[in-house]
């Protein structure tokens, strides 16, 4: 067999089973969006039998004839060989894992879930222990099923983000964490910190019609196609889908007009990404996103950089005025602008600030190396917690509900994926500092309403790969350097340290 | 192998493929409600997915191993072997009809629809025949590979009504059409047919909002159970779903309150058939519909004998005034009850009220009876048309776009499809006789806003029963006696006599 016509039938393949598995992810939508009540046990039902078909395709052994031929090819160009590599990668993990270990697995991330929401219920660790001790050996047992005995954790670091491994990742932490937890210090302790959050409070009663108005306006002022995408309510907001079809959610309440906002353009950045992946190419290495940490530096840079900025505000705010008229006028503009970036430590990850949340990753990533090299027992885990907290954040939960028992992703055992929301932040500010260098009045565009050259820049330098290089090498590329965690402190100690008069 | 373990293997395999299928439903109503309106393509990609897959699961052998086990055991009870009968015919159909048929028949049903669609337009029959042509030759080949090549239309009928043929159609609609043409004569040369038009005019400008509150108080109040299916908005009002995820649509028009309405209660009455099937069995012969007509039978049943009845209205007329103060201050009780029950001879099948409804259908199965036994030619199928038109409807159109070219069904091949809209209301007219005399005072009943003891009677005599009995034989147990068009004809003479004063 010729190798092009191998590789055409590959990439078929390939495609195929992504359709099946994106009308799996679609199922994943309407779940948390319009699923009955009643509806759970069918739709559990409906998701094994379309996963169960698509790990039937994924495995079959054509592909793994085709794999091999074209791996012997050496002929074949850059972005044909990142193809076959990923699909070599989906179709190891198809095909090397047993069947029975797959399904113990899954029931194991079922019943270790339902533990864990009854532990935090009682805030009872000792229930909980012994799922992460069965959660950290399925995770060794996975590794070494892929060859990766010998580094477990680096493996579950590579499934999320496809070439990363500890050691790198601790080396940029480490930097970062030096100067972070100073800067939080700072910031907390200034008196303007207390205005932000009072500004914060005052902002309630904003009516949901016009919050969705407003909402609407900015993401599609952003770049968001809604030809090619819809936003929607769920009780957590996501981003799903792909290509022409994403689907983005949020929750709206009267009294935190910002969450819901924020939420939005959070996952305006993630469906940004998506909706600018190559479209023939979806499925494949050239039409996915490179990785967790790259999806998650694109919403965060939509999020905070963007959104979180004078320029943004300056062109928004006439309008935010217009719809909230009573509402708004509570805050004056410089309140407005603290309360949007306001900064409060909090014991939980997910209601911290753009500045702590990167402490919080820390805390886990440390942990999670500490639980996979040995060197720390899961019995030992809170007190672990607890004197981490103190250290990072500077606040020691009160009990584990508020500790070691606060995030689900453990409970069915996705270790190594923390990781990948600060590198996300990482790589945003790394990005934002290379779009800033070759475009200087980003911010005079931003007062102006036009977000199009950021968008373009992303188009070009991010989302047009897709997946076709590692996630260093990406931003290597994109920005001219290795991956660093100094843009991301700089960018803070200039917006914080501003905001909030503290001297570097 | 036991016959036991054989059955038990044979109920897994058709209900995890039946999970699949239903996740293919899922992504056809999305389709319909969500669908952003770039992502046609992807969708068109997803549904193929999925479709192949089931048709993997759905034709694999050891499903016709277990199937021959099966049949082979004469100590099986009834259900059980109406399970395994209709599985049979479901392999059948998934092994016996060639890759490539299929694939062909596929795109001839997409270059047919967009043919009908251009020839609608343009109002050029010509441009369609060919398509006709082609469709009626599929159809005749499908019936072949199935063994049916004698009886192609039989063949098509049983597709959708499992056991029904043409002779016993025919039958029933040449006593039906003797009845119901001057029926129609009589009702439309009424002056109150003016009155009942009049006052359905007369209803404009219903808010939306308080349209959504009333319909879902009806549709609640007769049933459909909310945690187990939802109601949205689409463009062509439809049901989709079963068990405990019944996806409903309707549409909203400010000037036509009634359409949106009894859109809804239409297909509420699918939507309790699909919720009141045994959960256990779904997707088995004890799981699914009978087939069209019983289907059809259940929302016309609903909409039409006790959506339009008096003592519904006397229950819920309060509220609708409530609802709509001013909009409904321009009819009284008399004149709502008549828009209610307004009848208007139309061209267009789609448009027709639920007496000359039938005649519409009667016209369409005559014709297709006419093209497969070949005593038809496509190119008179037009003349042919308005023939029956004006001798059926009393209408005869000045174009084949309000003729021969008004229906999408033929334009993909789904001949024999239209009867079941008839005999729904045949089979709705004569449960709804047989429930009346177990209880006679029903509109009582009804004018309490109690409809509980109608829909257990449904789920007992009906909807418990899934594919268990052929329609013949279902109707035959609930009703005492054999399908018959007389009650139809009562029912009509008695609701549209009463109204319009026409004597008998």
């Amino acid at each position: 067999m010729r190798s092009r016509d191998a590789y055409v039938e590959l990439v078929n393949l390939v495609q195929r089973a992504h359709a099946l598995a994106t009308a799996g992810d679609l199922l994943g939508w309407d779940e948390q969006v319009n699923l009955p009540p009643g509806a759970a046990e069918q739709r559990a039902a409906q998701h094994a039998a379309v996963a169960e078909a698509h790990h039937g395709w994924a495995s079959q052994p054509r592909i793994g004839e085709l794999l091999a031929a074209l791996e012997a090819d050496d002929t074949l160009g850059g972005a044909e060989r990142a193809v076959i590599a990923n699909a070599r990668r989906d179709y190891d993990r198809a095909t090397k894992l047993p069947a029975d270990f797959v399904q113990e697995k899954a029931r194991q991330g079922s019943r270790g879930y339902h533990a864990w929401a009854r532990a935090k219920a009682a805030d009872d660790f000792g229930g909980y222990a012994p799922v992460l001790e069965k959660n950290l050996e399925f995770a060794r047992r996975e590794a070494a099923y892929l060859g990766k005995a010998e580094a477990p954790y680096d493996y579950m670091l590579d499934k999320h983000d496809p070439g990363l491994n500890a050691a790198t990742i601790a080396t940029l932490f480490d930097e970062l964490k030096g100067e972070l937890v100073p800067l939080v210090r700072e910031v907390t302790a200034s008196p303007v910190a207390e205005t932000a959050r009072a500004a914060s409070r005052r902002l309630r009663g904003f009516p949901i019609d016009a919050q969705r108005q407003f909402l609407r306006e900015v993401t599609t002022a952003v770049g968001f196609d809604y030809d090619c995408g819809r936003i929607d309510v769920s009780l957590h907001p996501f981003c799903s889908g792909t290509g022409a079809d994403v689907r983005m959610t949020t929750r709206y309440q009267e009294n935190q007009p910002l969450d819901a906002l924020f939420s939005a353009i959070h996952e305006t950045g993630h469906g940004l990404y998506e909706q600018g992946l190559p479209r023939e190419h979806l499925g494949t290495a050239r039409g996915i996103a490179a990785g967790m940490a790259v999806h998650e530096s694109q919403s965060r840079l939509w999020e905070n950089q963007i959104a979180r900025s004078r320029g943004f505000w300056r062109h928004f705010e006439p309008r935010w005025r217009q719809l909230f008229g009573s509402q708004a006028a509570t805050v004056d503009a410089d309140e407005l602008y603290l309360a949007v970036n306001a900064v409060e430590p909090t014991l939980i990850r997910v209601d911290a600030d753009e500045v702590t949340y990167n402490l919080h990753i820390i805390l886990r990533f440390e942990l999670e190396q500490r639980l996979f090299s040995g060197e720390l027992r899961v019995a030992d885990l809170p007190s672990a917690w607890r004197a981490a907290s103190r250290e990072l954040v500077g606040l020691e939960p009160a009990n584990d509900r508020e500790g070691v028992l606060q995030d689900v992703h453990w409970s069915d055992g996705a270790f190594g994926y923390f990781p990948s929301y600060c590198l996300g932040n990482m790589i945003a500010a790394q990005l934002w500092h290379r779009m800033q260098e070759v475009r200087t009045d980003l911010d005079t565009d931003f007062a102006k309403g036009d977000f199009s050259w950021v968008l373009r820049w992303l188009r070009e330098n991010i989302h047009a790969h897709g997946r076709r290089f590692g996630t260093m090498e990406l931003i290597k590329r994109a920005t001219g350097e290795e991956l660093s965690p100094r843009h991301l402190i700089a960018y803070l100690r200039e917006r914080y340290g501003e905001l909030y008069r503290c001297a570097k």
